[in-house]
C-alpha cells in the first residue's frame, strides 16, 4: 500500500461545525426550568421574576416550583414541607463515616460533602436513570436535596469535634439549615435573610455545574453521579466563587477613609475587585440588590460598611475601567449576609451548592426526561497518524 | 410601566447559535490526544495507531506516551515504571476506610472507587489546577493513575472480607493489576491479555466521561472533583456500557447448535445484541480485532465458543438488519478476555475505569494549559417571564 492510500484510509471524519472552545453564546438545550436575561439584570425560575419569589416565598415554596413545575398552594405547601422535613435522616452507615471523612486534613467542606453524596448515593442503592421511572427519579431528587444540608452540618459539626444535631422536623429548610448548625433555633430574622439567599441561588440558567449533571445524566448514570459531578464543578473558582473574598476585601480595608486608596491601587494594579463584575450582567445583577436589601435590614455595621465601599468602589470602578458596565454581583453582599447570619467563611460555598441542588435537580430531572447523550467531538491537531513507530521500538 | 414595555424589558438573551442537544458531529474544542476515525476502524494515541501500541508496547510505554506527548525510550520507560510503581500506596486514613465504605450495601464497585476517588483527593489536598503549575497537575495525574487499582481492589477485596495485597513494586501496572486482586503472581500470559486490554481502552477520543472532566476542570476546580465526574458519566449504561452482558448472552446461548434460533428471536423482537454495533465504527471495531486475538491466543473453551457465536450473531445481523453495517464492538471480547485472565465480571466497568484514566488525565492536563470556561446556553421554552404571582399569592 503506498503512504497516499494510506493517508485516505484514516482521513479524520470531519466535523459537521466547530465552535469556540467555551461554547459561549452556543444553546446545546431546550430548558423549561428558567433563564437569564444579562442585558435587563433579569433571571427567572419557570417564568416567575426569581427576585421576587425570594421576596415573597419559602424556600420550599421555590423549590417545589423548580421541581414540579408549578407553585404549590398553601395544601401543596405544607404537604411538601411534611414531606421534606421527613428525608432529613442519614442512612446509619452514612452518618457513621461522617467523623471520619472530616478528619481528613486539610478539611475541605465542599470536597467533604463531594465524598459524603457519593456515599449516600451508594447506600441509597440509586439506580441508573435510565432504569428507573421518572417518579423515582423525583423522590431521589428530593430526597438529596433534603439531605445535603444534614451532609454538611454533621461534616462541620464533626470537624469541630461536636456531635451531629438532628433537624427539627417544624422548622422549613432554611431555619434547619442554621438550626443544623449551631444546634440552637435561629432567630427568625436570620432564618429568612438566609432563605432569600438560598432561593436566590437555586439556578441561574445553564451554568457549568448544571451542565456538568446534564452531560453525565446523559449517560443514563445515576442521581448521585451527576451531583459529585456538579459539586466539583461548582468547587472551581472560576463558578463557585467565593463570597468570603469579597468580606476579606472590607476586613483588609478596615475603615471607610483608607476605601478610596486602597480600591483605587488594587484597580489600577489589575487586580479583580472581587464582589464586582459579571460575566452576563451588564446591569445591576438582581440578586445583589435584593441582597443588598436583606443585609441592610438585618443590621449591623458590616451591612453599613459594606454599602459605604460599595459605592466607592463604584466610583473608582467608574474612574479607571469607565464603559465597562462593572456593577456589584451576587458575592459581595451574600458574605455580609451569611456571616450576619451565623453562617462561617467556610460553609460559604457549600451553602451555594446546597441551594443549588434544587436547580441541579430539576436539570436532572428534565434531562432523564428528554434524553439523548451529550457528546461533542473535537479538532484533532496532533501530528498526522498513522505515525511509524521508531525503528526497533519495542516492550519495555 | 405598559405590558409592552415591561416584555421588552425581559427579552432574551438570543444565543448565536442553536446547535442539537446531543451535540453529534460538533467540535467543541482542539486537542492533540489522539482521535477515531470511525469510516476507517481506526483510532490513534498521539498519531500512533493505537492496536499498534497494544500488540507493540507495555501499558506504561503508552501510559508515558499519552501524559507526556512523546514515547519514551528505555530509559525513560525504566524511571517512569519505577517512579508510578512507588506511588501505588494509598494515604493512610484512605486505607483505613475502605471497608467502610465496601461494607455499603448494595456494592457497586464502580461507585465505591468514586466515593475512595473523591476522598483521596480530599486526603492529598489537591487544589485547584487554576492555582497550580502544569508539573504539579501532571504530578497529582499519575499519581491518581497509579493509585485507582489500588482504591478498587482495596475495596473488592475488602468486600470479600480480604485484606488488601501490597502491590509488589517489581511488576508492572497490569501485572500488579492482577497480583492486587487474586493476591498471587499472575501467569506472564494473563498479564499481558489484560495489558493489551488495558491499552485498548485508554482514550478514545472525546467520549463522554473525557468531556464531563473537561467541563469539570474548566471551572478552575481540582484534578479530584473532575475524576468524579468522569467516573460518575462513565458508569452510565449509554457509556461504560457492561462487557459483563455480552459473557451473559454467551452463558445463556449455552451450546453453538442453539445459537442461530437463539439470536434471531432476539434480534426479531427488537432486542439489542450485546457485543455487536457502535455509535462511531460503521467497520469492525479495531478493538475487538485485537481482543478476539488476544482471547484466542489465551485458549480456553470460552474463546472458541465466542468466536462460532459471533459468526451465527454476524450472520443473524446480516439477514435481519441488512445494510445496518453492524460489527462486533469492543465489549463482546472484552468480557472474554478478562474473564478468562481472572477477573470478576463486577469488575470488568471498573477495570475499564482504570485504563481510561489515563484518557482522563491527559485531557484534564490539556485542558488545564489551554483554559477557557466552557459553558454554553439553553433556550428557554417554558411559559413567558414575567409572570405574575396568583392573586394574592404568599409566604406559607
Amino acid at each position: 500500500m503506498s503512504d497516499a492510500a494510506e493517508e485516505v484510509k484514516v482521513a479524520p471524519t470531519m466535523p459537521a461545525m466547530v465552535l469556540p472552545p467555551g461554547l459561549e453564546g452556543v444553546a446545546v438545550a431546550e430548558t423549561s426550568i428558567g433563564d437569564v436575561r444579562g442585558e435587563h439584570g433579569f433571571f427567572h425560575y419557570r417564568g416567575y421574576d426569581a427576585v421576587e419569589l425570594a421576596r415573597t416565598c419559602s424556600f420550599e415554596q421555590v423549590w417545589y416550583l423548580l421541581t414540579e413545575g408549578e407553585l404549590p398552594d398553601r395544601e401543596q405547601t405544607r404537604r411538601f414541607r411534611e414531606e421534606t422535613a421527613q428525608l432529613r435522616r442519614l442512612p446509619e452507615e452514612v452518618a457513621k463515616l461522617l467523623p471520619a471523612i472530616a478528619a481528613i486534613e486539610p478539611f475541605a467542606p465542599l470536597d467533604a460533602l463531594r465524598t459524603a453524596v457519593s456515599l449516600t448515593a451508594s447506600a441509597l442503592g440509586l439506580r441508573p436513570v435510565m432504569d428507573i421511572s421518572a417518579e423515582e427519579i423525583r423522590l431521589q431528587a428530593v430526597r438529596m436535596t433534603a439531605l445535603v444540608p444534614v451532609m454538611l452540618m454533621g461534616l462541620y459539626r464533626a470537624h469541630q469535634g461536636q456531635e451531629p444535631v438532628p433537624a427539627d422536623p417544624e422548622l422549613g429548610y432554611a431555619a434547619a439549615y442554621l438550626q443544623m448548625l449551631t444546634g440552637e433555633h435561629p432567630h427568625e430574622k436570620h432564618a429568612r435573610a438566609v432563605e432569600k439567599y438560598l432561593i436566590l441561588t437555586m439556578d441561574h440558567g445553564f451554568n457549568a455545574s448544571t451542565f456538568t449533571a446534564r452531560v453525565i445524566i446523559s449517560t443514563g448514570a445515576d442521581l448521585g453521579s451527576a451531583l459529585v459531578g456538579a459539586i466539583g464543578a461548582l468547587s472551581g473558582p472560576m463558578h463557585g466563587g467565593a463570597p468570603s473574598r469579597a468580606l476579606q476585601t472590607l476586613d483588609e480595608i478596615g475603615t471607610e477613609d483608607r476605601a478610596y486608596e486602597y480600591l483605587r491601587r488594587r484597580v489600577a494594579s489589575g487586580q479583580r475587585l472581587m464582589g464586582f463584575g459579571h460575566r452576563i450582567y451588564k446591569t445591576d445583577d438582581p440578586r445583589s440588590t435584593l441582597l443588598r436589601e436583606v443585609a441592610l435590614e438585618l443590621g449591623g455595621e458590616q451591612a453599613q460598611f459594606a454599602q459605604q465601599v460599595e459605592r466607592i468602589a463604584l466610583k473608582v470602578l467608574n474612574e479607571l475601567k469607565p464603559g465597562r458596565r462593572l456593577y456589584t454581583n451576587v458575592e459581595y453582599y451574600a458574605g455580609v449576609v451569611m456571616n450576619t447570619a451565623g453562617i462561617p467563611g467556610d460553609l460559604f460555598t457549600p451553602t451555594f451548592a446546597s441551594s443549588r441542588m434544587v436547580g441541579w435537580t430539576a436539570a436532572i430531572c428534565e434531562q432523564a426526561a428528554h434524553n439523548r447523550l451529550i457528546r461533542p467531538s473535537a479538532v484533532y491537531v496532533g501530528p498526522s497518524p498513522p505515525r511509524p513507530l521508531p525503528d526497533g521500538y519495542g516492550y519495555s
